[in-house]
């Protein structure tokens, strides 16, 4: 039987969402609890994506499928998973999944959010990304408007993804700001490697002055190692929700 | 000269507010940073209570004492302790102050939050207390309304400060609640040793069902030693803002 998992996780300690043969990773964290809470390993454990280390999750979507499930109904599954896992990842829905639902492939919109502090912090070191310059909230919206649509996001992948299409379709950035944060939201179909944290990037240095939205446009149309350079770090970002067709 | 300090720090790893001989504290660590920044040991850094390991502070405030200032301006003072001081500890503010001015005697009153989560957290299991029992708002709001006022809390405090008075006047005690979490709000002129982790304690006790407002009431009155099996966890306590007359 198939399950949809909605998780959030603190990235903080992890070596990113994907198994790893020596480091701790939460893909590897959620096969463990399950196959202590149901006496074998998952026949599948696949998440929306990968988020790289450091990167958080409020909305996470992975599915589970299971040979056995002991009869236990998904609330149960839900403590039961809960009461293995370290602090830091949490699993906030279990529910029954048709059999050939798929959290990555058939998933239509994923969101980001990416957090600024404009302050110094003492409680958000490795959730924030702390920005010391002024930023100019007005031109970083412009420089949004005209990523937002159906573009080659070639410059703000990385190289090691040789083969995959870098058309994306991003659906709309928003850029809003509470009295101390920042908070840049990213939706589109899927992403790139990368791609949020340079986006985000690039939008800090049109705040900053260093780049024009007209610099950002010209991005889409001719490939450049520009934005690899202001790859935002991890701590920043949160996989905040991924959306499927009902 | 004499300055005023505005202070919030992540208590998670530290011993506590006080100088420790062989654990970090976060008085120790801004004695060290003042000692780098002036090429001296303040005269005197004293803050206007202390915090226990693990408790946090969103407005501590500290006095300091220092021979000479090297002509820097408050906030160049600002500026340079917080290049020196760790992640979790933060400079707000840094005001200069009446010579005489004392953090601990002059204060009139305290406010401490106390922040229950009413879920796991993946985020916050530091900046927490996880009450997985649901509680009675109503009830505990008429238990605080009967310790507020000025009242002997020899019941809630610790027997290790022999001979201090144990009359406290307690302003008024708040509780609010939002969607995951319940926030604790205690303002008095002064507490006792463990007394807020106490009050906090007996008020879940009470949400809990297993106190009533009334049991609460004879805690005041006759000595007793129930608090102190309900001391709430530090993880879930901040200073949140300390008050002097102007």
């Amino acid at each position: 039987m198939r399950y949809k998992l909605l998780i959030e996780y603190d990235g903080s300690r992890y070596a990113g969402w994907q198994l790893q043969k020596k480091e701790r990773s939460i893909q590897g964290e959620l096969i463990a609890a399950v196959t202590t809470v149901l006496g074998q390993a998952p026949v599948e454990l696949y998440g929306s994506g990968r988020t790289d280390a450091g990167v958080h999750a409020r909305g996470q979507v992975a599915h589970l499928e299971v040979v056995d499930d002991r009869r236990l109904r998904p609330d149960q599954l839900l403590a039961k998973l809960n009461a293995e896992l370290p602090h830091d990842i949490n699993l906030l829905s279990v529910e029954k999944a048709h059999p050939k639902f798929h959290a990555r492939f058939d998933a239509k919109e994923r969101v980001y959010v990416y957090e600024i502090s404009k302050r110094r912090n003492a409680f958000a070191k490795k959730h924030v990304w702390w920005v010391r310059d002024p930023l100019n909230i007005v031109t970083m919206r412009s420089a949004a408007a005209l990523l937002a649509g159906f573009h080659d996001f070639r410059s703000f992948g990385d190289q090691s993804e040789p083969g995959q299409s870098t058309l994306v379709d991003l659906h709309r950035v928003d850029i809003t700001e509470s009295e101390d944060r920042i908070f840049i939201t990213i939706r589109g179909s899927h992403f790139l490697w990368k791609m949020v944290r340079r986006v985000v990037g690039v939008l800090v240095e049109v705040g900053r002055g260093n780049m024009t939205p007209q610099d950002v446009e010209q991005l889409l149309t001719e490939p450049s190692r520009t934005p690899a350079k202001y790859t935002a770090p991890p701590s920043g970002l949160f996989l905040q929700a991924v959306f499927y067709e009902k």
